[in-house]
């Protein structure tokens, strides 16, 4: 006897009736979810114990909710977490829409693609992001570059050495937390024992001497900075590949922030550096070039010739996590991705990065005009404001209470950050006129 | 001064030149890349070197590639990978298309969402799926099973221990070994040492007695399975749940096949099973489902009580590694995902997974008629054939060199699969018909 599917849901519906008859009251259920037989005999995950805290922009997202609540007509306008706020355009749009239609029909549909992306997708990013300096079987399409960092440290598992600018995006560190390179947290410092922290200041212009730092397996260097917002110049990242060939180092080399870079000599790909191919792994993301924000695509580089110390291809261990343990970007967004890399894509990424680079002037000049120290902004979505040793976390929730704007306070991004405020750009252009009113009253000096 | 991103790029462009210039030479190029110091000084990821050869899949695709390369006229079909080939249907199709049209409106768009994924999915799975047993906030949606399973291991680390069926599917296994879990392959076994395989045959039904097996921190069930395509009864389960309990293992259950079921009391929820809240994850996925192996969406259920041994709950890790390392699935496939749970959607779905059943039919009804024991097929899409102890993987070889039939061998799923053969019913009805057709004279016995 066939039955079919919505009935074997009233089958499934009238078993789980059946079930809950047990334990109808919530407070039963309650209990017995607190019992002593839902604690197993399974260890947790020891590395999962030493983080501190949640990870930051949930927090963040905790704090602002729990001002909501309190506040339920509070009018919050957000320049916290970098998300991108403006539709996507019309001929990217398209190619997300006829990638989703073509799914209904018999020409169209597509079931699993290679985990590395198509191959078209993998050839315009070659041609078009890389004027074809890097072979498309290098390029490895994915769901955006948070979960490339994890599938990256996933790679190189837990018996290598991490290096992290700090302050930084909180990914690196976190995830090599959870992956077992380091000892505990040391609270004094705020720092992970067995991860080395390259400081980034006003005085070294928020890039680390490399070379001055101890050596680390891996090191992570996020450019255009996040959450500094400065973008390191040519001869930074000439000393940085240096000093990692050198030392035999691999550098992950975040580019998420690479299409705010308008100033005309700074690089935007790790691989504009000469000798980068010995040594480097690039890390990108369709999410700030076109608002793949919520659409999820990335994208990382991994040069053929990289090895490991015995010789074994870097590339090859990275594909073996992708085909394993990844199946592939969705087919409708990888369309949007083609769609990005075309002459009108290109140029309508070209205009949503105007307009977050305008917000971005204007938060520049507020706080300038306020008499802060402001970095980044040009080159980035993000500026970073000195509060001249004043606590980020409290100047977070100061300007949260008075003006109801959200920020981030430095020390989410590390103990470097600490004295510092981030400012996201990614904002209705409304939005960011009108938080600056409000914080020109509140951070008045 | 501001520059277009065109312009940039073209700026990108002529120093990637200059530096071509450098290297001009695809030779010059090729001898860089094996130069050397292209070797870093990284040490290889001890567990990696544990893998025996690649990903299953992927080398069968190899494999079909080399035949078409060495017979471009070939026309092959495959019975191989269980990929969907059906067209979307029209009211989950417009899920699809009007969440990525929403996109281009100030109002519709959206960027980074909850990476727990949006919180209408998360209740309509617990409301349609679960019929509300599953609270919203113990789902947790993500970009496929693949993927969730390698999560899960991210969360449990290095230091568990984990039993699998034998034959199971191959990413629980690899994902084991890359996480540290295990020691080296033994060659002679085909089992790496440190996992428990749980021996699946025809004696007990395909099904493995957990209270016989040693006893694991984790322990992994795919019902219906992959690839045996053989269901686990309600006792089964009930017994396996006790087990798990009694012994405080964690039972990770992998539902993905679950709409295939149409014998009226095979649960298609571990939930269904009393006590499995206490001890069990269900991971799950809308790929065959509603054809969404390319566009890809599934969850994964925590429940709340669920701890570790020192009381964590076990969601709250789950958690971070969702929010650390995973940014959630893409906005416009969850959109497609609420479709699929509409009335609408359900009953679509009801007919692709009729479509599919109706092939396993086909091929069921071939190999029973070819004198064969034939195992799945009838709440499940794949069936599993007894070659009585022929090698699978020879016997894949023949029917690709004869019938251009591409399969998979039963090795490829452990050691427990030698001597059969998975044939997938995800195949267009033509191509079925007339693979049976040309299995009929190859099989013949």
């Amino acid at each position: 006897m066939k039955l079919s599917i919505a009935v074997l849901f009233m089958t499934l519906a009238s078993s789980v009736n059946s079930f809950n008859m047990v334990q109808t009251s919530p407070v039963r259920q309650a209990t017995s979810l607190a019992s002593a037989t839902a604690t197993t005999g399974v260890k947790r995950n020891k590395n999962f114990a030493k983080l501190a805290g949640g990870y930051l922009f949930p927090e963040i997202g905790r704090r602002r909710n729990a001002y909501l609540e309190k506040n339920p007509d509070a009018n919050i306008i957000s320049l916290g977490i970098g998300d991108t706020t403006q539709p996507i355009p019309s001929a990217i749009l398209k190619g997300l829409v006829d990638g989703a239609a073509a799914l209904g029909t018999k020409e169209g549909y597509s079931g699993y693609g290679a985990e590395q992306g198509k191959a078209p997708l993998r050839e315009r990013i070659s041609e078009v992001l890389y004027n074809g300096l890097i072979d498309p079987s290098e390029v490895f399409v994915s769901d955006g570059a948070k979960c490339d960092i994890q599938r990256i440290q996933n790679m190189f598992g837990p018996d290598v050495t991490s290096a992290v600018q700090d302050p930084s995006y909180p990914v690196y560190v976190d995830t090599s937390v959870m992956m077992g390179q380091t000892q505990e947290l040391d609270e004094g410092k705020g720092q992970y024992d067995g991860i080395v922290y390259m400081e980034c200041n006003e005085e070294n212009g928020f890039f680390p001497d490399v070379a001055a730092s101890p050596r680390a397996d891996v090191v992570y260097i996020c450019s255009p900075n996040n959450p500094t917002g400065v973008a390191a110049t040519r001869a930074q990242l000439e000393q940085t590949v240096k000093t990692c060939k050198e030392r035999g180092s691999i550098l992950v080399f975040d580019a998420a922030y690479a299409p705010f870079i308008r100033s005309p000599d700074v690089p935007k790909s790790i691989f504009e550096i000469e000798g980068a191919k010995d040594c480097a792994i690039e890390v990108n993301s369709f999410s700030k070039y076109a608002g793949f924000t919520g659409v999820r695509l990335g994208w990382t580089v991994v040069p053929e010739g990289l090895k490991f110390s015995d010789g074994t291809p870097v590339r090859q261990d990275f594909n073996r996590v992708m085909t394993t343990s990844f199946n592939g970007a969705s087919n409708i967004v990888q369309a949007g991705g083609l769609a990005c890399l075309s002459d009108e894509g290109m140029k309508e990424i070209d205009n949503l990065i105007d307009y977050y680079l305008e917000n971005a002037g204007i938060l520049r000049k507020t706080f300038t005009e306020l008499g802060y120290r402001v970095y980044g902004g040009t080159d980035a979505p993000y500026i970073f404001i000195s509060l001249d040793g004043k606590s980020s976390w409290d100047t977070f929730s100061e300007i949260l209470e008075k003006a109801e704007v959200v920020t981030i306070p430095g020390a989410g991004f590390g103990p470097g950050g600490e004295g510092f405020l981030r400012l996201s750009a990614f904002v209705p252009r409304e939005g960011v006129i009108e938080a600056c009113e409000r914080l020109k009253k509140t951070m008045k000096r």
